[in-house]
């Protein structure tokens, strides 16, 4: 950190001991696995500082915000919807974690059969070490999968602002109905705290805001469709990372400076990896940060990963919202059309994510397809089964892997990656 | 059996080898759980014939139906109205299953990390080894927990005849709604099948039907109140079971019968175990034929079960239908109050299952609570943590298991389960 933000995070009631900790091991792991990489173009310095400041300067942004006014909203889902929050002038952040803390008290509030996810979540909550998550004036939990929507029920005594969205299980015209109810009812909730009413004006501003973030993205996607891959799975990801933490305009302008870059790159045939290396789909459950266990593995293993199916990813970014609408309930509608459309695996069916899949699969001209599925997480195994025989079914290799955060079976997964990508020449 | 029925489930389909290894496995659980118990009520003899016949001669009952066209109906869940099924002309049966089968196969299809409730059903399934599936002219899947929910995905590919019923996840007005547009949606389903209509009548004779089953155990939950208690858990425990698949009627029938008899016992202070016995109360997961583990080593630990917080008990049992509906729209109204009560952790909040637990608790003279959760449950594994917090509270002891079909860990529980009652003494 560049400054000390001791007397922030003391405020903020955060342990500091532990959090100390905490970020020593990030940084860390930060410079073995990124700063290790070779050919890294050189936009990603924006987000070597961006995460070398993660729980610092825009932990201090938010808070200066804060200190005008604006309301801070945290979430652990895509499903909750950005525009909606930034045109009652509010600012929205990440909740999800990717990281063991605290295992052994989260282990008394919630099954030890819980995913990953969920557990980091509750352990940066109970060791007191996120300071987002303390920052956020209002907590959105949501019933999409069983393990979340019960946990909330004990996050709920632990937090003084929590709000929970109900979300439909099935795509039908009933479910379509409830998205929109949720999300108006959810408008209600953030104009009622922050004081400000959205208008055709704010909402606009803001599908357009977001949008731009999603389209910087988009433009990313597409430069790895290149052979050789001009950025690595590991640098795409943390963009992928970021754009649930960072300032919207400086992210789109982030990202958008890479890709002028890359374009570069690929013109002169550069790439981070020699042509022809092995490439891969990743698809399946979310890796929030600091979760780079997988793509560490695969990269490190001789294959480049050209995509991520994933919430954090293009399941969770690639479809923009329609800006045509002229009225808040026009724009509502655009906004409801959009997120129904996210294939996430709480969905029964879900057919959309398989040819998603597929698609992802020629666009990126990938080799093959890694299901990453976090242990204990239902919806995401359970689907992996039928996604593995359909694409093994089109000839497209499939490998499942099953794991959580800790680093006990790295040595495992990288011979079962070594002989997956052997497979792939 | 007291007939042999080779031909009949020859012509099912079933794995003829498979199914006699099923049988004896069953027969021999029977004989040394149920059989071996001392001072039992002599209307339990109807259930150990049922028992004894529960892939024969009801099956063979279930045939004769089918061959004057009537349609037999298979559900998971206590979600799917029986009500609505008989008056349609149907006979509904319970599909849920209480043993492993065919484990090898069942992986293959679904993560090993899935509740033995739900690789049972599909290991009955593949395994070729169940006869009411096999008979079942239409299969009611629902969208519940996110095992099943998945789960079904896969099943549709294995059944000719799945129908997935959607159910809401929250007690809310959308929720009521969406139960009662998909009850509407089955009933059109079940009258397609069956070519029959439902009318006022035939609905009203249903209702008063599944309420008479229903108040049978209630007053058989009733008689559980006396100490000694005038019958045991594991008998108790089969009544509900057998309550799934039986004839109406002859179920109502039977159990009014047991209650004669217990009654009598009660006035003459007899009972399945001495005076003073600890007593406890299950609740949690759904216990299926021929699940009789918990209650084995709990009543052979010295304790008694007197009553179950259970699909397959009084959660599943203890609400009416109101019978004073005179259209089918007021009569689908009542069903719909009726089951949108059933408090199943896949609801949140669900706040209404501690307070039925702590009821039990008193009604029953419960000396401490057993919290029964199938490994990977994820809703009855989140809910026990929070209902064993508030009941310790409320100084009602409480112990949490969490288990599966298998038989490895029984000499664990049973150590747990001894300490346990020692603590109740
Ligand atoms: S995977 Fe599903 S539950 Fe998780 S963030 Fe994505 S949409 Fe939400
Ligand atoms: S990884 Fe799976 S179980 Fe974990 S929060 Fe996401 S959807 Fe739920
Ligand atoms: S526990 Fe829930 S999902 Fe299972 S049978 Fe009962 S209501 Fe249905
Ligand atoms: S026991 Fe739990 S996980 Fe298994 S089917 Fe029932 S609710 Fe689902």
């Amino acid at each position: 950190m560049s400054e000390n933000y001791n007397a922030m995070w003391t405020d903020l009631g955060l342990d500091l001991e532990a959090h100390d900790m905490l970020l020593n091991v990030l940084g860390q792991a930060y410079q073995d696995i990124y700063l290790a990489q070779e050919n890294r173009p050189e936009g990603m310095g924006y987000f070597d500082f961006v995460m070398s400041e993660v729980h610092g300067l825009r932990i201090k942004e938010l808070m200066d915000e804060k200190a005008i006014g604006r309301k801070i909203i945290g979430s652990y889902c895509v499903f909750v919807p950005e525009e909606i929050v930034l045109a009652a002038n509010a600012t929205l952040v990440g909740l999800c974690s990717g990281a063991d803390f605290a295992t052994e008290d989260v282990e008394r509030l919630l099954p030890r059969n819980t995913c990953a996810l969920i557990k980091s979540s509750f352990g940066f909550k109970v060791g007191k070490v996120c300071p987002y998550l303390e920052s956020a004036d209002m907590i959105v939990g949501e019933n999409t999968c069983d393990g979340k929507k019960k946990s909330y029920e004990t996050l709920g005594g632990m937090v003084d602002n929590l709000y929970v969205m109900d979300l439909p299980q099935v795509k039908s015209e009933n479910g379509k109905a409830l998205l929109k109810a949720e999300y108006q009812r959810f408008k209600a909730a953030v104009e009622d705290l922050t004081g400000v009413a959205v208008t055709a004006g704010s909402l606009k501003t803001a599908i357009q805001t977001v949008n731009a973030k999603r389209a910087a993205l988009h433009r990313l996607f597409t430069l790895r469709r290149a052979d050789p891959a001009p950025i690595s799975g590991l640098d795409a990801l943390l963009a992928n990372q970021v754009f649930f933490y960072d300032n919207p305009e400086r992210f789109t302008d982030s990202v958008n400076k890479i890709c002028d870059e890359l374009e570069k790159r690929i013109e002169s045939k550069q790439g981070v990896f020699a042509e022809k290396t092995p490439r891969i789909l990743v698809s399946g459950c979310p890796q929030a940060v600091p979760n780079w266990k997988l793509p560490m593995i695969v990269e490190t293993a001789g294959a480049v990963i050209v995509g991520e199916e994933s919430c954090v990813g293009e399941r969770g970014t690639r479809n923009l919202t329609d800006e045509s609408g002229e009225t808040v309930e026009e724009m509502i509608d655009a906004i409801v059309d959009r997120y129904f459309m996210v294939d996430c695996a709480i969905f029964t069916p879900n057919p959309d994510r398989l040819a998603h899949i597929e698609q992802m699969v020629a666009d990126y001209r990938a080799d093959g397809v890694i299901h990453y599925g976090l242990q204990f997480c239902q919806p995401y195994l359970m689907e992996s089964i039928p996604v593995e025989t359909a694409l093994e079914e089109k000839q497209i290799p499939c490998l499942r892997i099953e794991t959580d955060y800790s680093m006990e079976d790295v040595g495992q997964l990288k011979t079962r990656v070594e002989a997956f990508v052997e497979q792939l020449r």
